[in-house]
């Protein structure tokens, strides 16, 4: 898919505005690795986009990593396959999830020293190792099961519900027997929520009054938020909260792009709500990791829980697949193809 | 201390900003109240004065009470003196405090349908029972031990420390082995946190560089944040906070006086740093009540915690009381002495 041997993204320039251009990013030939005992060489498939790859470029979040100019850049997981493999366990033609990559076709992994899961591609598509059975199904595993914890009977009011998370957190509400409410933008979005994904309702945050389209579609309030956007979204969910509720912190992808921090909630209404506001990662967890993916392989043998992704090709457009996600125009997780599932 | 009989607060007018003046109330004479059987004549000596005093004034804020024009008003508790009984358990010359009170002398308690606690008036000032052993320590005492848990070793920073919530809740911390550290405003303030509260170090707000300050008085960083105050030094408190800090949010004073909510702080933070954020109220906590009276009554024979209080006398000065709460010139619990302690 490249002219290049080993293309890889280097970090070229600052973006100047929320929006990335080509030129944020410079596509390298790097030098193909030797690897050594104990190691395995691998070819990129697919990579993770998410709001990390995003926030990494900007010095004004709060994001912990800050990518630097010059530097071949990374991200979370990654699905790619062995080429050639030193270590015992690992053969050639594997396929393998990492939980960290660079971006960069091949390159070299140490199984001893990274948490690299193996990928049997008879369970479903291999993306799915990046979504669903990824880190960012265990995310959304961990936030609704650990952190929010939905009761039977209960109104649970997802943000981003067609994103990667979003989407994911709604269907494990419903699991719980809670009444599940998304909001997306958009009414293709909201029909996949709601006839797609089997959410009982979605609300088109760009169809107005947002308060009063919660208030219509959770009649007995909220008693659990699922935030993934912050902003005015957020500040409507947590008017419209029942007393004791749980507000996820997941994510805010709207803050990342852009001007550094916006304000955030008042938070006068959580005291007299007595709301709990829990922020978290999942790697915190990863004690409950082995029953996620107990659980979640078998309800999507199931059929309850689905894996939906929007793929762009090619390092080359790896911009367009980070602006689709900061603009919202993925539907489930937004990924980027470095090369064919199966080498013909 | 009032030519009239039976003087009472009536709301007269809305306050036109944050400040009130006297016009906001007029002291009216109330009848003097009939009692029946099993009902109480008490007169007032002290009420207490507190955010909601202030709160339910204006419809903009989220306080859950709304006071109306032409009413007599009310707030959370009073000590009173029983003035005639009849009810078997109670007789005159007793003492009493309630959790909620009309703003007029004389009234008519009901002991069956109230919640009245008798105070002993040999165990310490009167005024201590709306303060360190009433539902404001009450608040300080549920709001360190059940919500923000601070381990032996952690640092406590806790806002509006000179206030009778702040006050309490930063003893209360020391004996739970933390080191603690107030925010307040003015030298005077921050002295009498330092060296007759015994907080171990106290930050001045007016004092120019939040941020700095707090890095130099916390320099492990902050586990548990104590919150009455909101605005900037919410801002700054969050983001000082360790990973997997718990911020107690129990009032934001400043929040209450003015022209409506102002925006908060930006959330990502707590994503970031796994924070939990938990709104409450004491009286959701009652189940604590019992052990909260008895290891306070101890504490305070044993000279480990304090009952401060600032007190503006009589009902006509009620809006300098509120004023004084408000603009945070009282230092411990803010009260309005409406009739002496003993009658001569």
């Amino acid at each position: 898919m490249s002219p290049l041997k080993n293309p890889a993204v280097r970090f070229a320039q600052k973006p100047a505005s929320g929006l990335l251009e080509a030129s944020t990013f410079a596509i390298v030939d790097a030098p193909m690795p030797d690897i050594e005992e104990g190691e395995l060489l691998v070819r990129l498939i697919y990579i993770s986009i998410d709001a990390g790859s995003r926030a990494q470029l900007d010095d004004k979040t709060d994001y912990p990593i800050k990518a630097q100019i010059g530097k071949v850049l990374g991200s979370s997981g990654a699905v790619a396959q062995v080429v050639a493999s030193q270590h015992p366990a690992w053969a050639a033609g594997d396929y393998v999830a990492t939980t960290h990559t660079r971006w960069q076709k091949y390159q070299r992994l140490r199984p001893n020293s990274e948490l690299l899961l193996r990928v049997d591609p008879q369970t479903g598509p291999l993306a799915m190792h990046l979504g669903t059975l990824g880190m960012v199904g265990f995310t959304a595993y961990v936030g609704i099961f650990e952190i929010g914890k939905p009761q039977a009977g209960e109104t649970v009011l997802i943000s981003a519900a067609a994103g990667a998370t979003g989407s994911l957190a709604g269907q494990f509400a419903r699991i719980a027997g809670a009444r599940v409410v998304g909001i997306a933008g958009g009414p293709a979005k909201c029909e996949f929520v709601k006839n797609t994904l089997g959410f009982d309702d979605c609300i088109d945050y760009r169809a107005g009054d947002l308060d009063a389209q919660i208030q219509a579609a959770c009649p007995n309030g909220v008693d659990v938020y699922y935030e993934n956007v912050g902003g005015d979204i957020q500040r409507a969910a947590l008017a419209a909260m029942n007393l004791f509720g749980r507000v996820v912190l997941c994510g805010q992808i709207g803050q990342y792009s852009g001007a550094g921090a916006v304000p955030g909630p008042n938070l006068m209404g959580a005291i007299v709500k007595r709301l709990t506001l829990r922020g978290f990662l999942a790697n915190d967890h990863m004690n409950l990791h082995p029953q996620f993916l107990r659980d979640v392989s078998e309800w999507y043998r199931q059929g309850k829980v689905r894996h939906d992704a929007t793929i762009t090709e090619g390092f080359d457009n790896i911009h367009e697949a980070i602006n689709s996600l900061t603009q919202g125009k993925n539907i489930g997780k937004q990924l980027c193809q470095v090369d064919a599932e199966v080498l013909s």
